[in-house]
């Protein structure tokens, strides 16, 4: 079964905004067995909107058109829709009370506008938007499909994992494809694939191995495709597990939703432990990280970003002779931060950094990129100093991501 | 003048590699002043290439090709040129000595396979490619242009800069294109659209507004398009001018690459001011998104995540009664964090922030989403009740925006 995507929006052609909506359909696509055959990107023009659904119609089964569905001016999709399908745009009453019951509360907006989002084609079946106000449409046409959802990514994604991929795996006959997954964090992508090297020559045609890097991560997906799942997952669990044996204590977790931080909680919630931070080149990432992950707060005292050399001291303990003889980026000075904090904040985990992002600040015996971390709890502390290339997002993301992931291994010593 | 981006390359269509190529692409011939008008992604398969080659060159005066030029067996982009063009491959002696020139002092590598990379389509001028082994190859058609590049991004920006864009230049008569944008933050989409509805119906065809929305905030950037400069500029200067002044102090900067942020550090160098902030539900989000610009360390003292009610009692110094007779998430709270920062890291300004990210800890009277700010200074504190819909992740960053948008207009009331 062949997929096209259909990217709309002038920012895109400009080069302003990277298209990463069209990127994460073809992975969610792509991991149902679908083959995305072709992707477009267009203008926000009616006639470009129907010679691309033409062309994407002639050759794939499902289409799926990402963005030109706001309420401004320059969004011409669906009543280009209506127009290609030749129906008209009716008020969707369910539509309708949605947006203004996601403006209540607020001023009320414009009323003739909320209708205007709630005019629909008449042949579609709407999908929910949960996070936005334009809401998705889904075409059915003899045996094809054509699905379209606004290019706000949130709310793309939403919908498409709420509604959109369920609708589709339901709707299509599917080869049967099983995918397991390894997560590793602060390993290097080639040091990975030296690691398994031969085990991937000595894959059957039917089992693929990808590496998906992410920020500091890598994700490995073992892929098998089939048609009948039980002898499937017989023939590819034992290739997963020779994997799995292979990489050791460098595999996080074997759930691709898990980011380190969400082990990390877990761990603590499980053990009954709290953890607190002290940051100062991360700047509060690290914190972020964690909190972002629900529930966090049972477990996550909270953390000091001591940004200024003063407040290292003030508030951490840190004393200032050792800032002094040291320097803020040493190991002395991370050590005394990670006890500090455990002491402030009376938590039985702790994680310090202290570090020099850039552009500014380096050094020749201390370029930018030196960064020390600590990871510690009441009777231990464990330090590391790193040495990153590249730039300030990219050390302050890099540096977050091995402090948790130091973490981690700590943890492996204290607890099962 | 209108050009199309093809990039060539299953590894794309699978969603493994984000393509930023042709974003880059899309950057620079826009910055020219040509009209990206479709960008396509194919598979590595003849038929394909060809077949995408008639529609781009249907209605488009430029088509430059990225990918399918490797060694390996998949690429086949350079024969199907050939084919295309009914041309004969041709051995080009001069790139055969750079590909074996780059080879010497390694393995001397694959004699046969390195002849295959110089033997290129007899119809086509050839682009040198320093940092790689395949060159890119320039068609001229008529009055129409298809020019290839290698997928790896660092040799096919090479290349464009070095080479193809000079070009382009003096190839073709293009048009002049000036742009010019307003940032504003925390104001809603629709709510500016209602603004600047009459004024956008009010611009002539050669001007265009877009409206290019991100997380928390929307930029607006307006377009002309003409022959010449001077008179350009002095006919869609009145109209940028009239566009800022009818949105007012809701813009927070005429620089498309300022992040609110930037904005702030800026104002607090220049009136020599510093700025902390204490931080319950956005849990380090606000002191992450300050800390992320260079120089920051010069303003921002640093932060308090106060996670656990015990810290915002030991660190903020919020006294424990009001926590328990007006709760964490309230007015009296989040102005308690306010002084207790600026008391404990003796800043100038701070930012404090308590609320309820979800999805648990709502109640029926402070549901999810219920969101409590305060920016301050030594004298003063403004107070401010958000009730804000989506989810945890959503409502973390619409928070940490509105909180630093708030800090921005409480600086206009006290320095300019």
């Amino acid at each position: 079964m062949k997929a096209s995507i259909i990217s709309i929006g002038d920012e895109l052609l400009f080069g302003q905004t990277l298209d990463t909506n069209a990127h994460w359909i073809s992975q969610k696509l792509s991991q149902l067995g679908i083959d995305v055959f072709q992707r477009f990107t267009i203008h926000d023009l009616a006639d470009e909107i129907k010679n691309t659904l033409d062309k994407a119609l002639d050759n794939t089964d499902l289409v799926i058109i990402s963005g030109g569905l706001g309420p401004t001016q320059d969004d011409k999709t669906k009543s280009t829709l209506a127009g290609y399908f030749n129906v008209k745009l009716v008020l969707n009453e369910e539509v309708l009370r949605h947006i203004n019951k996601l403006f209540s509360g607020h001023k009320a907006g414009d009323l003739e506008r909320n209708k205007q989002q709630a005019m629909l084609p008449g042949n579609c079946t709407v999908i929910p938007n949960d996070l936005g106000t334009a809401p998705g449409m889904w075409f059915d046409i003899e045996h094809q499909c054509v699905v379209s959802v606004p290019g706000v990514p949130i709310e793309m994604k939403g919908m498409m994992n709420n509604t959109i991929l369920p609708r589709i795996k339901t709707h299509f006959a599917l080869p049967v494809l099983i995918h397991f997954y390894l997560m590793t964090a602060a390993v290097g992508e080639s040091q990975i694939a030296e690691m398994l090297q031969d085990f991937e020559k000595s894959l059957p045609g039917y089992i693929k191995l990808a590496y998906l890097p992410g920020q500091g991560m890598v994700k490995l997906r073992l892929t098998a495709k089939g048609e009948h799942k039980i002898p499937l997952l017989h023939a590819v669990l034992p290739y997963f597990e020779r994997m799995k044996s292979m990489l050791g204590h460098i595999v996080y977790s074997e759930n691709q939703d898990d980011r380190l931080e969400h082990v990390i909680i877990r761990k603590l919630k499980k053990s009954g432990n709290s953890l607190a931070t002290a940051e100062s080149c991360t700047g509060g990432t690290i914190a972020k990280k964690i909190t972002s992950v629900p529930g966090s707060s049972a477990v996550f005292k909270g953390s000091i970003v001591a940004y200024a050399n003063e407040i290292k001291i003030a508030l951490l303990g840190v004393p200032e002779l050792l800032l002094k003889t040291k320097g803020a980026v040493s190991k002395e000075v991370v050590i005394a931060m990670a006890k500090g904090i455990i002491r402030q904040m009376h938590s039985d985990f702790a994680i310090a950094v202290t570090g020099i992002a850039g552009p500014g600040g380096g050094s020749k015996k201390k370029p930018v990129g030196t960064v020390w971390i600590a990871v510690a709890n009441k009777q231990e502390v464990h330090s590391k100093q790193l040495s990153l290339p590249g730039k300030r997002t990219q050390i302050i993301e890099w540096t977050s991501v091995i402090a948790l992931e130091m973490l981690r291994r700590f943890f492996m010593k204290h607890f099962v």
